[in-house]
């Protein structure tokens, strides 16, 4: 399923083409994940008024939804943003940042998993636990349990919702219904860097952009993340300085890094 | 008062138990301080939404409410989350940024000190020579004053409003209107580097979340900066680098680190 | 055109008189903004509630308008904060993020300029050829041209508008309608970091606050910024590095650094 090749074609496809990918976004994370967007070679935007959403879903290769800081006029947009999209044949990446902590963004998600059903669907396992209807099972915007703890719910949703489910955590699951890859990598400080999880909806935006496999896409996005996170654990000495050298990595990393760190495969 | 050991034992809290410290905050430090709060061991959400206040305040630990970014319904909802935090006892930390250069600012300030009675408030001096009456004495959101010049504004507040008010500067101030703790430490470097301030705020909510005591909570989590602040100084060239190595030190910190930086107080 | 003792004069006014700069910009770029300012030596205030532009307007020494993440309460916001501005002579910068975008942006960015006449408008190729009047050469907020290319409209846009315009790029180009100055320089990572030319924007909003003429103003913060990414290019192994050194670069500048890397103007 993680094949080194394949990977390497996305990533200078990413390169060479640029894709713009939009995203309604939170706050906390926004500068973050434009820059992981333009460190991997994309074109970020950011924007939110309804009033631009008809224009800018015509230009953009990608859309990524996420509800980390929501309120009524962002939800409005989302919603607009998200049926142009899927009128249009735009792929939309669906981050459901903290469903199951509030029925606000529990519904907000599963409204936008209904009406624009997005190519592909991340996040941690208790956010994957509720959009499949477990209830008490996060707390905050941190996972409570590890992916493998999602993996039914991952599989149903998947199945409901003919999207992609990625579980993201230290093993990340991800899932179409029929095809499962378990992959790990990465680092052990992620967890202690706000927008990671964030950063890798934002990627899978990427590569969605330049991958007609929605499935492919999130494999592929999800193994950059742990390649880079290696790359840049070996430089850094805790979550701050980590983060930098993450941005690094995304930029730096060529296909020699690919095939010496692809992460490993696990069941 | 700033005794090694019991700071040990608070930071040791917050690592096992993780609090999750809930943040209505201002759009410039929201990743600054998610992040501040992660390294250290907590656990950050950002949320404004007055929807989903009611089931937010229900499950964390610790409201840290910042003025610094103000509009009408962030103001609705930040008084709405301090009322449901004050009456399930769940401690606040009041953050008046700017409080002084508009009377929008001021008054919030002293709205949520009225209405919230918040555990504690954490300020510059010209912040909280404004809450006290003051006019004239900022300069947008910093300060035109040392904290000295702010003791007796800060001691008659904290009497007033029954809160722990710190006061903010090169010599930090902490006093609860009996007791009153003095700390020196930290960088030259922290008034270069944006949301150091609300940093501090930020781990203000950490500690009280763990530590009954809001005084002591207020005099280790300004403790703490100083230490992280003179980790990363001996590493940093300038207040970028500096940034991220305060988040390492936040990270990396542990008791030796502690009982050999512990900042000198001072009268 | 570009002295370096006159831009060391400029520097050393900011560093001495800490000016204070209101911004109201986009979410992106908030944190990134506000340290270079700091980083510089001025005093950052980021706010955009109607109700302190009054207040906030008295006390500043320039304002930024940057169309960024728009929405309409922040379009009014920046009306009344400009038009204040104006009647009080404090010098205003616009930055049109995305003009040619979407017509909100086009349409902000052109009302903004009629409205507040500001001192200086800072884009890319792409945004100033839209605020002239060109159509389709914008991708989201990314430039698809070089500064060269924007020349004529940068030149009829200085001149229907009496401001000077800032096209960044590879080469810079700044022009009052009477005189223009290129300079080449800086780092060809920027193009990989977010908000770097938002950055530039609020500098300049610096250098209009201490120097009485806006086309010099504008000169010496494109050739600090040109220094500072030289700089911090010689420290960094990416996009994500370099931001910190950036900072670093903007905080440790001296006049040798001046004189020793002075961008070369180019014809």
């Amino acid at each position: 399923m993680l094949d080194a090749k394949t990977l390497c074609k996305d990533l200078r496809s990413i390169r060479t083409q640029g894709p713009l990918v939009h995203s309604i976004t939170n706050f906390v994370v926004m500068n973050t994940t434009a820059n992981a967007l333009l460190a991997i070679g994309g074109s970020p935007i950011m924007a939110h008024a309804a009033e631009e959403m008809e224009e800018l879903t015509a230009i953009v290769q990608a859309l990524v939804l996420n509800i980390g800081t929501l309120s009524r006029p962002w939800i409005e947009s989302m919603l607009l943003a998200g049926r142009l999209a899927r009128s249009r044949g735009v792929p939309v990446v669906l981050d459901p940042v903290g469903a199951g902590a509030s029925r606000l963004r529990t519904d907000t998600a599963l409204t936008l998993l209904e009406e624009v059903k997005p190519a592909v669907v991340r996040g941690n396992a208790s956010e994957i636990m509720a959009l499949n209807g477990a209830a008490g099972t996060t707390k905050g915007v941190d996972s409570t349990s590890g992916s493998d703890a999602a993996a039914d719910a991952a599989h149903a949703l998947a199945c409901r919702t003919a999207s992609v489910v990625v579980v993201s955590g230290a093993t990340d699951l991800i899932t179409d219904g029929t095809r499962t890859v378990r992959i790990a990598g990465g680092s052990p400080l992620l967890p202690r860097i706000t927008g990671m999880g964030c950063t890798a909806s934002a990627l899978i935006g990427a590569f969605v952009a330049v991958n007609p496999s929605p499935f492919a896409a999130a494999v592929h996005a999800m193994a950059v993340m742990d390649i880079a996170a290696e790359m840049a654990q070996e430089k850094a000495a805790g979550p701050g300085t980590l983060q930098l050298h993450f941005l690094d990595a995304l930029y730096l990393m060529n296909e020699q890094d690919v095939f010496s760190r692809l992460p490993r495969e696990v069941r």
